[in-house]
């Protein structure tokens, strides 16, 4: 069965789950354009959860996904976070921020039984995760309504658990997207492949359709992703000019600047590695650093800067999400753009020019 | 012009130079298939230099390429060069070995005068370097018979450096890529981008031909680099278990097995970056060190644990050169190979089983 048909769309053209980003707006362009729209739920209450898949209901009557993180929630560790706030301490000085008024706390929800009990009233035909698959528990419930699973792998032993584990379709994530790195068997990012390594050998490892994702930035890269064997494509980075998209001004500056010619991974904003534009932070503290805490609880402490920062206008502090191929960034409708990466000639539009 | 045109090759393939692991007879092959056979010389001696061009000269009459690497030499440095024999101590003491005894030197040639003039007497078609180019005088001189010049380039900046300086056809070495990384602008490991996100860049950026390169295993992988825009590819790795190579048994074992799929960046073979499979050296003292020297410094203080180690059949010591993707490697004869990666169905072989 081709992915269009399991998905129920009319393109193989997935819009990437960006939580930060974009909210209902995006998926709804997405799905209602043929693609399949994501809505990222991560940091999102349950309350707003609610109200934005309500907003999708009632913008669409085509298919969509919605995405969580799965992630096992780690136990708050005071001696590493205080290694981590003085760490930071320089930051905090020159912003004028009070140390001792830094919040903790998770910043990022993973999916559990409320979020599946919410899930049920909406029945989303779609539900897709990252750094894995939850519990089977709860993957029976998303499945009790005939949901479709899908999740991320970056490797390809990934590949091969996530088929043993119950889900239906597998994205490829290759090394050059953005945002954070789904992998989930292993810390050691010198596993982690180039798309256009991955897709191929995870094509031939497992049965599952293989969706391509990573570096894809036009539709000659969608059809090349197709002749590697994928069934399909996901893609983050091009839609983040779209109106739809909620991308704050200073990100978008930064994805229209020379700039964001270099992304690296980084785990000072989370704790866990995930492609962006390198700025001030990233340079100064990492891209990797070994004192930022547990996922997701080194966010809460870089919060106060970012504000302050984005406060004056900067986004030297923020977590500039995007992969190694912005050149398809448009400022057009996600409409638009779903359309084009699967082929269609719409009206000329140009990319960012630089 | 198409890259068959510049060339005057049959198939938009050419067979990477893989300095180490082949010599004229993988060349010869690959160029009677109709590709570009490759010597490469960074590991050749003037003298072996000349009987292997000899050696092409009389195996084909078709169009080869000869590669040179053109780094700085680097200045001899004994306190570094102390440093790092003291981080090797253990296995010089595991292996017997006497530190004292262990000479130092170069290992790799640059390219200069006497290769130039040594190219003179065989005007060979075309000349590949890695690492940029040479300087200027020593270009006009391998253009003087009209070899047509490739270079690589791991960025966009890259790409457009060798457009100003001088190449005919750039190679856009992908981060998946098996042996040296090219890069010759910047150090930084994170600005070096995948196959999937480099080639449509630097297509889009330079107005001569780009060659894709990394990962590309089989005839598929061809057709998707051609989707992207590239004009042909450059494959190494697929050609490692072929006859024609000079691979190791010990190298072969490893591309055979399980180890294969996970390769990585190191420079504690040479003091530059270059992915091979992740051995025992390489997880206990890497995979990147900032106390291996300058390249090629780092080389000869390792050569003699190699050699110990390989003499009891272990590879745990060896650079086992590989890109991330080993699925390509065939033990059939190279021109079947080159065959099979332009899209021309041969017999029915069978890659490495896993």
């Amino acid at each position: 069965m081709k992915l269009t048909e399991i998905l129920g769309i009319e393109l193989p053209i997935i819009q990437a789950p960006m939580a930060g980003v974009q909210g209902s707006a995006l998926a709804i362009a997405v799905s209602n354009a043929g693609g399949l729209g994501s809505l990222p739920c991560a940091l999102l209450s349950l309350e707003a959860t609610r109200r934005e898949l309500a907003a999708i209901r009632e913008g669409t009557d085509k298919p969509f996904n919605v995405n969580f993180f799965c992630h096992a929630v780690p136990s708050e560790d005071p001696a590493r976070e205080a290694a981590w706030k003085k760490s930071l301490g320089a930051y905090y000085k020159e912003f004028g921020i009070d140390p001792g008024g830094v919040a903790g706390g998770q910043g990022r929800a993973a999916f559990d039984a409320a979020a599946a009990e919410l899930l049920g009233e909406f029945r989303p035909p779609v539900v897709s995760f990252h750094f894995g698959l939850p519990s089977a528990e709860l993957l029976a419930r998303v499945r009790s309504w005939g949901a479709t699973v899908i999740s991320s792998a970056t490797t390809v032993d990934e590949g091969r658990w996530l088929e043993v584990h119950g889900a239906d379709i597998v994205v490829a994530q290759g090394l050059e997207a953005g945002g954070h790195r789904g992998m989930f068997l292993s810390r050691d990012l010198t596993a982690q492949l180039g798309t256009l390594a991955l897709v191929p050998q995870l094509v031939r490892a497992i049965r599952l359709p293989v969706v391509a994702a990573g570096g894809i930035a036009d539709a000659r890269a969608v059809r090349a992703a197709i002749e590697l064997g994928a069934a399909g494509v996901q893609v983050g980075t091009a839609y983040l000019l779209c109106p739809e998209a909620t991308t704050t001004p200073i990100h978008r500056a930064a994805l229209r600047s020379e700039e964001a010619a270099h992304t690296a991974l980084t785990n000072l904003f989370t704790g866990r590695p995930a492609r962006g534009i390198v700025n001030r932070f990233m340079r100064e503290l990492g891209p990797l650093s070994d004192v930022a805490p547990e996922f997701p609880l080194a966010a809460a402490a870089v919060l106060p800067i970012r504000a302050k920062a984005e406060a004056a206008g900067s986004g030297e502090f923020s977590s500039l999400w995007a992969g190694q191929n912005v050149s398809g960034c448009k400022e057009v409708s996600a409409s638009v753009l779903t359309r084009e990466l699967a082929g269609f000639a719409t009206e000329q539009v140009s990319g960012v020019q630089r």
